[in-house]
């Protein structure tokens, strides 16, 4: 029996496919046939360059290109796109649902995308339209336009009569859709309950009037929260009026919550959420080189408060030697913080309403923290410089205290105060944070010794 | 019409709760009932102390205390477990669906656990005992018991009128599944399906043979692969011999995706993935102490490479205060190399099929990146310090270079070799990966000033 287990073993790899297209390109597109749209989507992801990937789309059939694209990163998806003329692209679409359909037009330049849609069956075209004018990233942006939806006036029976004609055109059908006659949502019923019911029972009886349902405005994160919170596998979205726009389903929401969660911990890491293991050395290094060019100048303002303390540092080198460790400290400690905090403003843990105590809390770690580590490296410390002795030890524990304070107080403030500005707590707040304690560290270790030292 | 928006405005604050719970327990019990898991869940979230959580808990009725336990992190929700009486649990597992029965059963002592389990319905521990087994983290942690199964010789008219009879009490129904007589799965059909198609067809002719299915022992985190590569909303789970054995929906993947995530990015912090929002700050501190602590010991060794050249740093003290942007810089590169390798792992976008292209890549970003700011802070640090001049920006220049080609490679590397020896890629690999870039950064900055200015 097939699909029992999951290797990471594909038909064939990209090498092969690319050696088939040259000397048997017939027996290339039989196997393309028999693949997914995520094992040819890996194909793709596997070639060294955008070229080799142009010549194996061309052997992928129509009904599986679309799959296939949707499985890549926008920016590649976008380039081989771009390769496809219109009439190509049109054949792309027509074997998608609507959803996915709107995303492949929202991939191409708008003038492909008008003559796309002007080509489409006027039925698609009704379809695909109205969902084109969401932002991608809100639920409408998410939502298919195909459900099965019923008049809120009919009995079972004559919802079961449209559903044998109509319903199998859908997947994932699973709920009745219930709206008065301005298409408004008046309730939402699972298939199986149809099966309970008498035929005459009016259909409002059993549909659920306080079934959730999203806005098509609402952003997809918290789109996701709401699929979290219900527990449930489709939601309706509606729009402002409370007409029926379309509906998702959790399978969409799991690509969004991988997506929110890699564009979190790639800003964390000062990574540009379009970085791609795709896409040439290149790219890849102008988009780091910008956050890399952040962090220089942050670095640079670090060493400007060590060059206020040279001479300290010329009379006792041990300070140089030393004082990385209280940056370094203050640097992971505030990075322990800052992740607790964005991951939890993102999992909807951290809100206004317990910001403060968060805070309060990360602070007291910090002490706590700093506390014991000031021990720990003042012994280490004196040991270690015996002709300055306890004195060192006292320094650098003082600063270890206060820099882990600064960093538990400023991993919790810094997110908390991007996220009541409302920018993405994730975003940049990693550069500020180390700048904090860079300066923090650096200031209060070598101005104390400059001060109790010289 | 309800549930239309969704703020984060709970029906009451825990401070509310809490003084209801004196004046007025009645109220409190009622306003309870009327409230979701996750909102409970929240209200024991913004709680400051489990005593606290405990006088809520006493409140909420059963059919909802489980939703709410759930809702919380392992920690708390064993905590909150363990002031109940073992015939409190059984009325907690009574209402929940197998899986979640399982969860709660497997949070607290076994001996509470195998008293529960001796008072449940015979039917209930028939269906709860097979789930205790597997490991929580696999398919068969996930898996839950209510499904609706049929033989696979029976005509759809056999079908219906059981689904009829019985398949009213499974939550989210969607499929059908078809067993053999030695209960192998042999097909699995989509419940619209019965609706098209005539009483005597028999059910093998429908059904679909080749629907993707997992197996018990399966990691959690590959059985999410497999829902986002077929986007599914339900799949079958069987055992070693092929016999079905429960199903796992798209909800509770979900929670799947967000934990694998949150645990990667708690590791990539340097954090332990219990480290929670609503422990006590002694808790917090001691789990972040451990990290910190194996922080500490690679600052130090980064601080004895610095001790090697006191005798250069004495006479060029420029060299202290430049010494910090070569580290600095090279943390930075390492971690968003270690960053996208980690998350392409967890994505499955990176495997060993690729890792060597992928390592050569991030070594050439790393190289590019490393010529562009050798160039950048070459010069100013040549006009930092004019005494000492091109000679000082050529070798912080190399110093850059070497460190941040150090920083690709062994962001790539890392993660890499931790993944071939079968540990979590994110592992502690953010503080091995600093400790190269600090001792590559400190050694190649000061061994080249040593050699060519002293």
């Amino acid at each position: 029996m097939p699909g029992a287990s999951h290797e990471n073993k594909p038909l064939l790899t990209h090498g092969q496919a690319l050696e088939l297209a040259r000397s048997s390109p017939g027996s290339l597109r039989r196997v393309f046939t028999k693949m997914r749209g995520s094992e040819l989507g890996h194909l793709f992801l596997a070639c060294e360059n955008d070229e080799k990937r142009r010549i194996l789309l061309r052997y992928i059939p129509d009904d599986l290109r679309g799959d296939a694209l949707l499985e890549l990163p926008e920016a590649l998806q976008e380039e081989l796109l771009s390769s496809l003329h219109p009439h190509e692209i049109e054949a792309v679409v027509e074997h998608l649902d609507s959803d996915d359909a709107t995303d492949i037009l929202q991939a191409v330049d708008e003038d492909v995308a008008n003559e796309v849609i002007g080509r489409l069956e006027p039925e698609d075209r009704r379809e695909i339209e109205p969902l084109l004018v969401h932002d991608e990233e809100s639920a409408g942006g998410l939502m298919q336009a195909e459900l099965f939806k019923v008049r809120d006036d009919w009995p079972v029976s004559k919802v079961l009569k449209v559903l044998r004609r109509w319903g199998g055109e859908i997947d994932n059908l699973n709920h009745v859709y219930v709206v008065d006659d301005q298409d408004r949502l008046q309730g939402v019923l699972a298939l199986q309950q149809l099966l309970f019911c008498k035929p005459g029972m009016p259909i409002m009886e059993i549909a659920d009037t306080k079934f959730p349902r999203v806005h098509a405005g609402q952003d997809q994160e918290e789109v996701a929260r709401i699929f979290n919170e219900y527990d449930v596998l489709a939601l309706p979205v509606v729009d402002d009026k409370g007409v029926l726009a379309g509906r998702i389903t959790a399978d969409d929401i799991l690509d969004v919550v991988e997506e929110e969660a890699t564009e979190d911990m790639y800003r964390l890491a000062a990574l540009s959420e379009n970085d791609d293991l795709a896409e040439p050395a290149t790219v890849t290094a102008w988009r780091r080189g910008i956050w890399l060019a952040v962090n220089l100048g942050t670095a640079i303002l670090a060493s400007m408060v060590i060059a206020q303390f040279e001479e300290a540092i010329a009379r006792i080198v041990a300070l140089a030697v030393l004082m990385p460790i209280v940056a370094s400290m203050g640097g992971i400690a505030g990075t322990q913080t800052l992740t607790i905090i964005v991951r939890g403003i993102a999992l909807g843990r951290v809100t206004f309403a317990n910001a403060r105590r968060v805070l309060i809390k990360e602070a007291i770690v910090g002490l706590m923290t700093g506390l014991c580590f000031a021990v720990i490296i003042g012994i280490i410390a004196s040991l270690w410089f015996p002709e300055i002795g306890v004195k060192l030890g006292i320094i650098i524990g003082l600063a270890m205290i206060i820099n882990l304070l600064a960093a538990g107080f400023s991993g919790a403030l810094i997110p908390l105060t991007m996220r009541r500005l409302h920018i993405d707590p994730a975003l940049a707040s990693g550069t500020i944070l180390t700048t904090v304690t860079d300066v923090v560290g650096f200031f209060a270790f070598l101005g104390l010794a400059t001060i109790f030292l010289l």
